[in-house]
């Protein structure tokens, strides 16, 4: 609220007025919520003060989705007895957590130096393209803050566009996105063990494997839908074809900046990107979506029932009964979220299908590719946006967390009685 | 494939001349698997004899998906343990089944008895509407039949538009529709038990509470969304729009007649009817759709997890792990195929989301409600609906039958560890 009431004053705005109300709270619940959905130029709109106001709530949120995910993961993992505990101290070992003060300092230090270290990263460049010594601080700065906490805002006007084709900014976006996307519970990971994969937790496992799946297919299915269509990447060589599909498919796991106009992309490719963008990011990350983690859990549900398993297993471990039905409602609080917004925005705007599913899948998962829809809609509707970033950021998350606290034990059972099922 | 031959022929075409290959394949996929989506009018391109090689692929493909589905829960039933077994007899117990033969034939005489039944109500409407006799008979036998399978083939070129007001007509067809949807098991516990709930079977009570509940929303929300739609019912007295919605909501449960044009609802009504065509009826039924048991199983475990119950309960039974993971294999493979299926009718036909997206879920659960694009669409796209038919009425019957088959015994657990989810 804090940085809706700083963005609606004149002196955040470069024309000198005062912004829309609704203007101004999409803005900082797009920033806070790090999703880079927007309904008016973050570089045309908005003076330096306004700008400063963004990354500051990008910051701020990003580090507090982090430290709320992470410290109710540790909730969760209280509740799950002796082995339970030693198992999530195991996740979480390197800094012997226990206590908020500790995690938020961890959370803030591991976030800062990645952010300092993409920054470094980019400036150099930034200067090398001619802009002065502060310009080129304030953009590297502000890039990597926005990849990092995979918000997508961009200082540009034209966004990411003018860089198409320079790797020394695309590489670090990425990698700074992908990063910020696997979650802080896997960072710790892999500060801890290093690449020892043996040595990681199922969560880390899972995590980094179905990324780094959905991040190959997500790039081949799209360079290949993409391949011959004039209007994105057609007619460009061979390489920056396939920069183009990476970066696409990075973008999906929830950065969202863009290289291409997402209204020229085929439809089929637009439902790609929707797919991609509802599974989301990694658990207590500052991507959205309903997360890796609960489509690997519901890919090995599935597995195992083609094999005839009664448990579901993997890498030596099974995934207890309660976390699959979590898993479940997750993704059911997903769909008829998104369901329910795309009902109302197609009904306020009038706009064709594609375009509302992909804008509210955008806004659910936070991840801000937009289709332009968002500046088009009225009040009304920017309003539905706002309540499905909020929601898709805090709700799930929230969601998980209360689910797996309220587990208690029973002192009978029924029966045991199966509905036909198909 | 018999039946394409016999429509391939020039006797079956109301012209004479031999009808195109993939329209003959998609007439015959469409009746046998009771679908009734058509690329060709079923009125004016088929000769009384193509109607009848229709008519009997509806009866003959309706007779043998109830036979398959109820053989296969009759098959998972028996691998269930003398308790499971016993509460699968009491499911059963009409008829003391155990033979492939002897379930033949209950299921044919009960269909027939059905079906003649409906014949018998909507005949004399016909002959009162200036029909002659033989006329009237066979109208209402084809209604009859289609209703009962959920077919929803028509034998007048508008359909059943001219008995909009008709509730003679409408009346027996919505009832029809209604009682095939439930499925073969809930019929034989209704015929068993009559009217006495706390007797049936759990498969019975969730089937037709969920089946209700899902006709009530429908209607109500159908209703509410069309009700100032110019276009649709907006121009029409409040009573004949209260027919309209139930019509409407009792055909998405999938019996796919129509009253309005498809085309001229609102983008949120469709959405609205993908929805509830996705869900479609009881299992073992000629309904398609992953069915209302898997909905139910679902939306129960998710109260479970709501409430931190460590089972899955409702009316005094537990359902059992394996039942939940194989109700998540019929969803996912249903999104999954409805997703690949929606991706690829994009590229071929180049036409807007919601329409392909409408006519691919009214194909996956052989609704046949249709905005008209399959007519338009070129063969390769009409295979793939083709397939998309074949595969929503096979497929998640056997998929489930296969899945439950296939439980075994574990001799070792491993340790449990959950990773984060959502
Ligand atoms: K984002
Ligand atoms: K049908």
């Amino acid at each position: 609220m804090v940085f809706t009431v700083m963005l609606s004053l004149p002196a955040a705005s470069r024309d000198g007025h005062a912004t829309a109300f609704h203007d101004a709270l999409f803005t900082a619940v797009s920033a806070v919520c790090v999703t880079g959905l927007t309904t008016v130029s973050t570089a045309l709109h908005w003076s330096f003060f306004g700008q400063l106001v963004i990354l500051t709530g990008i910051f701020v949120g990003g580090l507090g989705i982090l430290t709320l995910a992470s410290l109710m993961s540790l909730m969760v993992s209280k509740r799950l007895g002796v082995r339970g505990k030693l198992i999530a101290q195991e996740a979480m070992n390197a800094g012997r957590l226990g206590e908020v003060g500790t995690l938020l300092r961890i959370v803030i230090s591991t976030s800062v130096a990645i952010e300092a270290a993409l920054a470094l990263v980019m400036a150099p460049r930034f200067l090398v393209l001619g802009e002065t010594l502060p310009q080129a601080i304030w953009h590297a700065a502000f890039y990597s803050i926005s990849a990092f906490n995979n918000a997508g805002f961009t200082p540009h006007s034209d966004g990411v566009v003018p860089y198409e084709a320079d790797l020394w900014i695309l590489v670090p976006l990425m990698v700074g996105g992908f990063i910020g996307s696997l979650g802080f519970p896997v960072l710790m990971v892999l500060l801890a063990t290093g690449f020892r994969f043996r040595k990681w937790t199922l969560h880390a496992k899972l995590t980094v494997q179905v990324s780094l799946l959905l991040l190959a297919a997500g790039a081949v299915l799209w360079g290949a839908m993409e391949w011959t269509n004039p209007a994105t990447i057609g007619n460009m060589d061979v390489g920056d074809k396939i920069t183009h599909s990476i970066f696409a498919s990075v973008m999906t796991r929830s950065l969202g900046f863009n290289l291409v106009d997402m209204n020229s992309m085929h439809s089929s490719t637009m439902m790609l990107t929707d797919a991609l963008m509802f599974v989301g990011g990694g658990s207590a990350s500052t991507a959205g979506g309903i997360k890796v983690t609960t489509l690997a859990v519901m890919f090995l549900a599935i597995v195992a029932e083609a094999r005839g398993d009664n448990d579901v297993k993997i890498y030596g471990r099974t995934i207890p009964q309660g976390t699959m039905r979590v898993a479940i409602s997750v993704i059911m609080m997903g769909a008829t979220l998104v369901m329910i917004a795309t009902g109302l925005l197609l009904a306020i705007s009038g706009q064709s299908l594609d375009r509302v599913l992909f804008e509210t899948i955008s806004a659910f998962a936070t991840v801000g590719l937009s289709t332009g829809l968002s500046a088009e809609l009225p009040p009304s509707g920017v309003y539905v946006l706002c309540a499905m970033m909020f929601f898709g950021r805090v709700g799930s998350i929230t969601l998980a967390a209360a689910l797996a606290l309220r587990q208690r034990r029973q002192l009978y059972h029924y029966p045991e009685e199966r509905p036909i099922i198909g």
